[in-house]
Order: C-alpha cells, then sequence, then structure tokens
C-alpha cells in the first residue's frame, strides 16, 4: 500500500485571536521514478501506493503500450538509496515486442513540432494517431439517474480523502453504476492512471462498458486517459476545459461535467446517456451530432 | 488577452428525465509551447493570456532565471502554422548572463538522479540548491483577520471562474491584504506561474513582504514556485500535501491550508501570522520551530 497519510502537529488559528494545537493527517506525495532499462523516463509527485498500476496506466495513456502483453516487467529499483533504504519510488520497466519504445530524449507532457503553430489541434491528432481503441457509439449506454447517482458512491468509497480532505479520486464504474476501481491520489491525473493501469493489468482493456467518474474537473489529459483505455463515458464533478470538450467530440466519447446530484451538463455524444421516462411531458428530445460537433465559438 | 472563454451548446439532463439544451461558457485550455533558440524546451497545457508572465514565472520556477535582467526577449513565434494562422502558442526565449541555460535533453518536472533511492528529501534538496532567494523570518508577518481574508477577495475578484466555474486562481497581496495581481488558469501552477511572472517582469523579486493565496490545495510545486520567488507565506483553501509541508519547513516558508472564513491551520513557521487579541484569555501560544520540525510521522 505504501505510505499515504502522515501526522503533523500544526496550529489552527481562529479569527478571534485563538491559536489551537492539534494534529492533522496529510495525504503523503513523494516522487516516483520511472526507468527504461535503467534510463530515466520522467518522474512525477504522486501519493506512494499502487505504483505498478500507475506506471501501467501512465504508459497506456502516453501511447507506449496498449495490451497487457506489451508489459514484459516493472520492478522497484534493485538498490539503496545513500542512506541504505529502499525508499520505493524508482521503477524499472521493461516492454517487449509490440510497445512504442519511448524517446528518452522526450519526456512527459511534450509535444513538439517543428511548426510554428502548434494548437490544440494538433494535441488531437496526436491523441487520435496513438489509440488503439476506438470508442463505439452502441457500448456505454447508461441512465441519468446512474450517471448521477456516481459522484455520492465516489465519494462515499474515498478513505484517504475522509481522512485528509486533500486528494482527487478516479472511480471506474459499469453502465449500470456498480463501482469495478476506485483510486485516490494527490494528483487527479495519477488516481486516473492508477485506475486504468489497474484495469489493464486485469486483461480488461478496452474499457467499452464502463464509465469513468472523477473528483474534480475533466482536463484535457483525462480525457486523453479515457480515450486511450477505450472508456465511452467520462463524468466529472467540476468543469471541462475546451480542450476537452474537443478531444472528447473528436474521439467519441461522452463527456459529462457539472454532476450535481439531480443535473448533468452532457458536452459531447449525449446519446448514450438515456433520460428515464419519469416525466413523460419531457420526454428526451433529439439532438443530432451535427448540432453539437463544431460548436465551439471562441471569444 | 487571449482567448479565455469558449461558447458550446450542451445539453443539460435532469434526474427526472428532462433534456435541456442550454449554451455553456467553457475555460479555454490551449499548449503553449516554450522554446530557446528555437528548440523546443517544453510545452504545458494552459489558458491562453498573460502567456509572457507565464514563461518568466516558470522559468524562475525551474531556476533558470532569478532576476528580471536574466530574460534577454520573450517572442511569439515568427512563422505561422499549416493554414497560415498564428496561433499564439509558441513563445521563444533568450536568457542572457546570470541565467542558467535549460539542459534541453530533460524536461518539464524531470527529477533525475543516478541513485537508486530518489525521494522527497532529494527533490526539497533540488529545490534549495536552485533557489536565489532565502526567506527572511522577519518579513512576511500579517495578522490572522487579514490572512482568512484573502479567499473572498480572491473569489470576488475571479472574472474567468465567474464565468466558466472552471478554473483556478492565484493572487499576490500585501501583508495588509491588498491585491496586487491576480491570474486564473485551467491549471492551478499555471496561475502562480503568471502572478509570480508578472512580479519578475516588474522588477519587484524577492517578493518578500507579500502572501500569496491560491483557489485549491497546495502541493509540493506551489511551495517550490513560492519559495523561488521569496514569497513568505502560502495559504491555500484546501489541504497540503506532506512533500508542500516539508519543503515549506525547509525553506522557512509559512504554509497556510483549510482557509475557511473564520479558521486557518498553520503547517509551518506560524509565526508569521498574528493573531489578534479580541479574546485575551486565549492568547497566542509559544510553537517553538522545534516542536513543529520533523513533526511528520510516515503510516
Amino acid at each position: 500500500m505504501g505510505r499515504r497519510i502522515a501526522r503533523r502537529r500544526i496550529i489552527r488559528a481562529t479569527i478571534d485571536g485563538a491559536r489551537i494545537p492539534r494534529e492533522e493527517k496529510i495525504a503523503v506525495e513523494e516522487p516516483l521514478e520511472i526507468r527504461f532499462n535503467g534510463s530515466s523516463f520522467t518522474t512525477s509527485m504522486r501519493t506512494p501506493g499502487d505504483d505498478f498500476d500507475m506506471v501501467a496506466g501512465f504508459l497506456l495513456a502516453e501511447g507506449i503500450i496498449s495490451r497487457t502483453e506489451h508489459l514484459v516487467s516493472m520492478r522497484y529499483c534493485a538498490g539503496t538509496d545513500e542512506e541504505g533504504n529502499q525508499t520505493f519510488n524508482v521503477i524499472d520497466v521493461q516492454v517487449g515486442f509490440g510497445a512504442t519504445a519511448p524517446d528518452l530524449s522526450a519526456a512527459r507532457h511534450v509535444v513538439t513540432s517543428s511548426a510554428c503553430g502548434i494548437c490544440g489541434t494538433n494535441s488531437i491528432d496526436e491523441v487520435s494517431k496513438k489509440s488503439s481503441y476506438a470508442l463505439d457509439p452502441a457500448s456505454g449506454h447508461l441512465s441519468v439517474q446512474t450517471l448521477l447517482a456516481l459522484p455520492d458512491t465516489l465519494r462515499d468509497a474515498q478513505s484517504l480523502f475522509s481522512a485528509t480532505g486533500g486528494v482527487h479520486a478516479a472511480g471506474l464504474f459499469t453502465t449500470t453504476g456498480e463501482l469495478l476501481v476506485l483510486r485516490e491520489d494527490v494528483g487527479r491525473h495519477n488516481a486516473v492512471d492508477k485506475v486504468i493501469g489497474a484495469a489493464l493489468r486485469e486483461h480488461r482493456l478496452p474499457l467499452h462498458d464502463s464509465v469513468l467518474q472523477v473528483s474534480g474537473r475533466a482536463s484535457f489529459e483525462l480525457v486523453q486517459k479515457a480515450a486511450m483505455a477505450g472508456i465511452p463515458v467520462l463524468s466529472a464533478v467540476s468543469a471541462p476545459s475546451s480542450l476537452a470538450v474537443e478531444l472528447a467530440e473528436e474521439t467519441g466519447l461522452t463527456l459529462a461535467g457539472f454532476s450535481r446530484s439531480s443535473t448533468v451538463n452532457l458536452y459531447t455524444h449525449p446519446d448514450r446517456v438515456v433520460s428515464g421516462t419519469k416525466v413523460s411531458t419531457l420526454a428526451p428530445r433529439k439532438h443530432p451530432k451535427s448540432a453539437l460537433a463544431h460548436a465551439i465559438v471562441e471569444e
């Protein structure tokens, strides 16, 4: 599991001048370095625990692997640091036939282009080029009531958040609302990598009939991670960014945001979310894809 | 200013089966590539606007520059993309004497170590090694009432959040609570880079008598950015991570978290936050540094 919670004596100061000493639980953040055959590839800050899942999910999102079999081995660095301790913060990876070995001169999140005008479209093309799993419009259908219940289910299952109030969560659900995997981390993208990596390591990809619920907002990066795993529906408690919406539109992913108990915004491909028939006078209206596509107007 | 808000037609689905078409405003996310003399250094997703500030702040946080004079020039890429458009998403930088030119084989956030056991301590040492500005225990003192008022001031001034509900904010304040610079961005670290970069470009560094208030949580990276600019107090609305606390302890920075109207948690160096005398029976207690230092116990 790793060290996930630290305790610290702090001062709680109040507006009327009181200073109350207390002990607080804090979510642990530590660097994790990924190496390929001993050469450093990238380092990110994460909450320790489920590190192999995180590495697997990260490599999938980056297009380095797309199947469980591409991962030959992952092991913690065999040595120790200067003080003789094994920190469990370095993982050495070997990938096999079919994987796209990383370019060790590049690094995480680096999108380079020789042209002058890099833009969102380049980034979207890059993801589309790398993805092994097309999203099927016929998969991933669920009811709006199921979708709206996911944030509460996620929050109720968050042990680390309950303790620290300081972590993001990602949960993979079936289309009937059953929680398959939950992960928490100080980094939202790490929580998603851990969830997807866990599924990948269990040979569950592509995740065609599943929904990914995240605790915060939906950035481009989160849509990328969902699309690379074949997940057709991504739902966020808060707002998406413009590029998240554009990538979702382009890859055929249903992007939901501001999921708040009784209402949810459907930004792209809304037909996967089936509205119930409780109120017959407000029957679902038809919204052809052409009405939503290319509806971004910048100001 | 750049394009900061996009509009999109969406469907709002409700729990009782209604599907309401509406137009939503969405925070824009676009890649920004930083080049040195034409060679790509890093690309990050950000909300367009204040790009030169963001680049300046980022280079400061990475230890590449520490003074305004180190920046010789920043300009948008002079060419256009394949379709003849200038995207304003590529900035070419020249740094001068005194700057530490970046290693273009490494990239953003990459901390490498030949030793097996990378850990939080290595990351902290790295920041301490790069920082040009020591934090003075005698600077940055402010009242708890002033500190507690900052989140509301920040929120009231957030135009982009009001429109989209989807961005983070960072605000630089004087120790009497006057707002100096506010920036909003889909990325929390970008908002901080923009605030600090704006101050750097106005020759205001080191920012010894100022407070940085952020809208979300406090990660290691945010403490790093504050410390590199000489800011003695960082306050977050939500939780800090363990490594944020350790770095703040080590660099002498006062780290506040869960700043919520009438109470705030002081994680490190609490003496800069002076409690008022409204309640004389609850006079400030002395908490020597030794009581707080090394109080992290991992479990």
